[in-house]
């Protein structure tokens, strides 16, 4: 019996911070050496966490990426290691570096570079394009790394056709809503389609916008599940496989044996076979019972309607997102206005959740046209979460400004600038707590009012991350159903939820004053923005063309606004930022 | 003698201005054909503008694109005109139209694909593969695009080496300190290489941090200069050329014709020829005398020094950059807070030189820390140059923040916070006025302060466009000198100039408290930001270890600054924003 212990550091790495993710590196290594493992695999660009983005063009910054690989090395006596690093040879690869027993046995350069959405490998990296496989006494594997695995021609295939029982992919690949499913889905069919064990280690943790999602997977040879990593959370999957069922299963697979004699008339030549001795040590052990983290962790759970499902998802992303942007950048606590709304009602609990509600301050800023039922919720919500709060009027601050203003402004009405005037008030005390007490404000605004530019730049969008300024209004009242729903009782309160939107910057003032009905205007903003739909083509989805029209001019005149916002976690398929680059000059009317 | 007159279109275009822009493209064949011109030419993506960004991502634009280009060849009776446009076939292409006499002859795909610094050409568009050339009559001709021609090995070669005479290229090639010179150097060597006469037709305007300084140029076989566009305007630039001098210099070139017959060697199905038939009528017409706009304008100025003649250069860019930026974005006029110190007043005087003085707010907003002849010296600066002013002192808004704040506040000694709510009491009243009036409100900040973050976010870094950010501010003084030397007096009152900086934000503070002197600072800067030096390089450079270190340490924390500030124009050879992209949680210390 051929058999392999595989298994999966599943770490939180931190961009930059090389001693830290070698260290976790190091830690992992030992666990795994004390588990009898041969193989332990790292997520995507391990040591210097992902992306490293510019950080890459520092000559210093890849030397000391290099340091750091030596110093694991140093450490792989009696296993072997599979470990991102950033490999400069005559370019700079992102890299996987096949260690064994002290040894660098060889280096995969990753052959296909992401360049799209939030990605930029083609600014940094030269792709690679040799795809070998390492046999270890009777064990053969293939190494690629994350995008490698997404393409049905890549290296998997070629590395399985030469002769690989088990393909290692190192990975970091982002969240965004549904993409756990389809992720684990491809493993599966790619494992089958190339009769092939796939052992699929997804980085996990928040870094800036993004959020990566764990849930790494070990799938055999018919794409069936042998072990999974925790969603959103570290983790350290095991498996034991046996190598003989791969072989049975090609000898008699004729599309695998078809394929091999293809693969032979081509060029085979950028597949090599590099041998090391195995390690005779490993061999007495008792055989792992397969274990799927996150399926055992549902039974203890309520079951969930698909809706809720859903919102479960993307709560446990953000808590992850907005936890890692706290903590990775070095802050305690945050600080966030209470309006009495579901947005920043949203956020408070996320935050809650994620740091403890001692390290959460809600600050209510009353206004001139500020209800009292308004500041009643806020205070039960702050009741309910057990957050600190203050309480802080704008009315004097409010009135001094306008003081100030009444000779520019003579003979005006009005407006837009004294409403904003009251959202830029308060962004500016949440700012003066961040600068005293070294809070980091969050901004509460969603994907909805960010895309329509219903916010004030400098006002309610002052701060250091947008937390659910990728949710759409819709999705937000279905997160404070889930919170709701697994709490118990209306943590949210009720009211909160079931009152008409409003920003109470003037009086009566409702979000539907200037707005389409959040339920149509979300699908509108999904065709439009994910979607790259046209004025055209949503007319004829049947939205009303006046309609279409002023969402489209809206979402387009405030891509200013959205260029000046805080980072936003995203759990889209498609975020502001990074994601969406549009120009702010742009006479496009599309 | 065959000889041909080219005219190069140095149009000015707005990104999505599909309307506009065919407009413009189809004045100029007008032109061309008044001027019996053969071949007109226009700059890279002309119908779309430049960079169109993901704009390219929807299929509406696509298929727009397309129409307008059929609308172009439809006016192309008697004339060859290559116009830049989206080429959609398998894939999208960052092509040119070859048309002559309303027939698209030919399409070019851009070969190579800029993805550095502003750069992300790999996110839209396939890499062209072929570089054709044309025959119309006994014209032969190549066309390239842009980054196609910084290539030694680019389809330049491969066109002369097949029998191009001269060679039209398309650019799109953003400006910085020194790049029009270094890009006028390389054409020269280029057409001399190749012994072919290059036609280069670069961008002129502004598109969001971009700044396209047109200055294309036509050089002989020799890589002599025939004509040349002026620097920062539109120019409609002819030339007539004889290309048996092209055919006597090739014959006469060893190089040339070993280069030839290794062609012929290696594999030349690359590129084909395609004929059409000449326009018999263009033969009887006057040859033209060559013209070198920009340097015939040099003629009439004063002698200037190399130092001037940089900040000549910078001042122009600026000038043109914050106009379009102002102009393409539908905006009258700007509003900026005037503190009596030089950045703001360098930036009033360039936004009075855009936009005419009679289009620039400035706003004196002293507060509790403002000094009298802070107050004197902005009223100097709105004397000289005649701009509307408001006076509007922030104390009574600032006393009433404090008041707000003193429960929360209680026990602390004021520090930063108190600082900071005085820069966002000045934010807060220019967004006002901006929200009443329609103003667009320029930031002030220079790339000294913006690397440090020496600036208040939503404070002084509150504006749709930061007009100085990539300015270092030994720059904005020389840029002061330069602006008063042409002036013939001081229209920067000598005070600003001379006085040492400061915020004004607590008592006697001063710029040097906390910074190193900014000729120190800014050669620190430009090591660690624009050549990617580590710490210990820098130190070896004899710069004081403790202080190299404290500058790096405050650039890299201030990265969450820069990522909300506005866009800002880009001078040098790495701007803040797209150019360098570093992630705001990053634990690498280098």
């Amino acid at each position: 019996m051929r058999q392999v212990r595989i298994a999966m550091a599943q770490i939180n790495t931190t961009v930059g911070d090389l001693e830290g993710n070698t260290a976790k590196i190091l830690h992992a290594i030992q666990r795994a050496k004390q588990e009898d493992v041969d193989i332990v695999t790292f997520p995507e660009l391990a040591i210097t966490g992902y992306p490293p983005q510019d950080l890459l063009l520092k000559p210093q910054f890849l030397h000391d990426n290099r340091l750091a690989l030596e110093r694991i090395i140093a450490q792989t006596d009696g296993i072997t290691a599979i470990v991102g690093f950033v490999d400069q040879e005559d370019d700079i690869y992102n890299a996987a570096a096949i260690i064994h027993h002290q040894t660098l046995l060889g280096v995969h350069h990753k052959n296909y570079l992401p360049n799209y959405g939030v990605f930029d490998e083609n600014r940094y990296f030269q792709a690679g394009v040799t795809k070998h496989i390492y046999q270890i006494g009777d064990i053969t594997f293939g190494v690629n790394i994350c995008e490698d695995i997404w393409y049905p021609e890549g290296p998997t295939v070629i590395q399985t056709l030469s002769g690989a029982d088990l393909i290692l992919n190192l990975s970091a690949s982002p969240y965004y809503v549904g993409k756990p499913e389809f992720r684990r889905r491809m493993i599966s069919v790619r494992a089958a389609d190339s009769v092939v064990v796939v052992a699929y280690n997804n980085l996990v943790g928040g870094q800036d916008r993004l959020i990566f999602d764990g849930g790494g997977v070990i799938v055999n040879q018919a794409g069936q599940t042998l072990a999974q990593g925790k969603l959103f959370e570290e983790d350290f999957v095991t498996a034991d496989i046996d190598l003989d069922d791969v072989s049975i299963a090609k000898l008699n697979d004729p599309r695998h044996r078809k394929a091999v004699l293809q693969m032979k008339l081509d060029d085979a030549s950028m597949c090599q076979r590099i041998c090391a001795e195995p390690l005779p040590a490993r061999r007495n052990r008792p055989v792992l019972t397969p274990t799927c983290s996150s399926q055992d962790r549902k039974a203890h759970e309520p079951a969930l309607s698909p809706n809720m499902l859903r919102a479960k998802e993307i709560y446990a992303a953000l808590t992850l997102g907005l936890r890692d942007y706290v903590r990775k950048n070095g802050f305690q606590k945050v600080v966030l206005g209470l309006s009495g709304g579901i947005d920043s009602a949203m956020v408070a609990t996320i935050a809650a959740d994620a740091l403890g509600a001692d390290n959460v301050v809600g600050v209510l800023m009353p206004g001139p046209y500020s209800s009292q039922g308004s500041l009643d919720d806020a205070h039960a919500l702050v009741e309910n979460l057990k957050i600190h709060h203050h309480v802080i009027p704008i009315s004097p601050i409010y009135d001094a400004f306008v003081a100030q203003l009444s000779g520019a402004f003579e003979g005006r009405q009005p407006d837009v600038a004294e409403e904003n005037i009251q959202a830029r008030c308060r962004g500016t005390i949440l700012m003066a707590l961040s600068n005293k007490f070294g809070y980091l404000t969050l901004t509460t605004g969603n994907k909805s009012e960010v895309s329509v530019g219903y916010a004030t730049l400098y006002g309610d969008m002052a701060g250091g991350l947008g937390v659910i300024s990728d949710v759409p209004k819709t999705t937000v009242y279905a997160l404070a159903e889930y919170r709701n729903l697994i709490a118990g009782f209306d943590l949210i309160p009720r009211n909160t939820i079931e009152k008409a939107p409003s920003a109470e910057l003037r009086a009566n003032q409702k979000d539907s004053d200037s707005l389409p009905e959040y339920s149509v205007l979300d699908e509108i903003l999904r065709a439009y923005i994910e979607h790259d739909k046209s004025i055209d083509d949503m007319i004829a989805l049947g939205y009303e063309p006046a309609m279409v029209k002023d969402v489209v001019r809206k979402v387009d005149k405030s891509e200013y606004k959205r260029q000046q916002a805080a980072p936003g976690l995203k759990v889209t398929c498609k975020a502001f930022g990074p994601d969406r680059r549009l120009p702010i000059t742009n006479k496009y009317k599309g």
